[in-house]
C-alpha cells in the first residue's frame, strides 16, 4: 500500500488531493513541519532532504511533487489524471508543475525559509519584504498565460490542478488578495466543489 | 522542425545534448543572457518567462528544463533516454530533474540573480556568499543519495544525466571544487566522452 508522509500548509496537499482523485489505497502519515518532524533521523531515513512530501511505494521512495504527481497519474490511468498518451500535452502539464515547483514555491519559500539561502538577519527580512512582488508577478503570469480554464490545461481536469489550487492558498498568508487573479480564484473555488477536495479539506479541518 | 533557443552558460545546455542524443532534427536558436537577448518582445512572444530554454514544436512552445527532456524522452524513444514504460522508474528520474530545477539550480541562482528575491546590495552580497556552502550541500546529496553510477539512474544513461552534467559545470565558477564530489566528478567525465556531448562542446568552443 502506498504512504503518503505530508504536513498541513505544505506543497504535500497536492500529492494528497491527487490519491484520492485517483481512489487509491493508501496511508497518510501527517508530521508537522513547525515541530520539526522532517528532521528526525526516522524521516530522513525516508527522505534525506528533509522535506516533505515523499511517497512510499512497494518499489521505494518518491519524492518531489511533479514527480510524484505524474507517477500517481500513471499508475491510476482510469482516473485520467494526465494526458498520458500524448507526449506534448503531457510536456504541458510537466512544464507547469516544473514551474510551480522551481519558481512559484521558491518565492513563496523567501518568506520563512529564507535561512536556505542567506543567513544575515537583515538580508531574511529584505527577502521577506519582497514576497509578495516576486510571488504576485509569478500569478501574473499564471493568470495571464497559464491558466487554460476551467482547468489549468483545458477542459480537462489534470494532475497541474491541485498543485495550483496548494499554491494559491498561499497567497492570502503571504499578504497577496487572491481577487487580484479572477481565473485563479474562480478555479480554486472550481476545486474546492470537487469530492476528493473536500474530503482532505475536512480532514484537515479535524 | 523543433526550434531550441539556447544560451550557453544556461541550463539549456542539458535540452542541447538531449535533442543531440536523440538524434533529432532541429534548429539552434543561440541568444546572449548577458545581452539581455531573453528579455526582447520578439523573446517574450516565444517565452512570456523570459528564460531559455523554450522549444518550438510543430504543437507550440515547451518551456521548463525538465519538461522538455521528458517530451524529447517520450518523442524519440528509440534513442532510449528514459524508463518510458516504467512508471516508478519514471518517476525517479523525474524526481531527480526536479530536484536540480527546484533546488540545486535555484542555490546556484542567488549568485548573480539574487535580484529576483531580494532589491538591497548588502543582501544581494549575502546571498553571494552564502552560494558555495548551499550547493555544496545540494552536491553532497546527489553524491551520498542520488547519483547511482555510473549514471544517474544507474546502469541506463538518461536525461537525468545531462541535466546533472549541466548543473555540475556551474560548480567551479561558484567557487566549489568539483573534486570533493568524486562520482559526480567522475560522472562529468564520463558525460565528456560521449558523441553527443563532444558535438555540443565543439560547437561552444567555437
Amino acid at each position: 500500500m502506498l504512504k503518503l508522509f505530508h504536513a498541513w500548509g505544505s506543497c504535500s496537499l497536492a500529492s494528497l488531493i491527487t490519491l484520492e482523485e485517483a481512489g487509491a489505497d493508501y496511508e497518510l502519515v501527517t508530521m508537522s513541519t513547525k515541530a520539526g518532524d522532517q528532521r528526525t533521523s526516522e524521516y530522513l531515513a525516508v527522505n534525506p532532504k528533509g522535506r516533505v512530501p515523499a511517497l512510499v511505494t512497494e518499489r521505494g521512495v518518491l519524492t518531489e511533487t511533479p514527480a510524484i504527481l505524474a507517477f500517481v497519474a500513471q499508475t491510476f490511468p482510469a482516473a485520467k489524471l494526465a494526458p498520458l498518451g500524448d507526449p506534448f500535452a503531457f510536456a504541458r502539464a510537466q512544464a507547469f508543475n516544473s514551474y510551480l515547483c522551481s519558481t512559484v514555491h521558491v518565492a513563496h519559500a523567501h518568506r520563512h525559509r529564507g535561512y536556505r539561502w542567506a543567513d544575515d538577519p537583515a538580508a531574511l527580512a529584505e527577502m521577506t519584504r519582497k514576497v509578495p512582488e516576486v510571488e504576485a508577478a509569478c500569478f501574473q503570469l499564471i493568470e495571464d498565460d497559464m491558466l487554460a480554464g476551467p482547468w489549468v490545461l483545458g477542459e480537462a481536469y489534470s494532475i497541474c490542478d491541485p498543485y495550483l489550487f496548494t499554491l494559491a492558498g498561499w497567497l492570502e498568508g503571504d499578504g497577496i488578495d487572491i481577487a487580484r487573479f479572477p481565473k485563479v480564484l474562480a478555479h480554486s473555488e472550481r476545486m474546492r466543489s470537487r469530492q476528493a477536495v473536500r474530503k482532505v479539506l475536512a480532514e484537515m479541518a479535524v
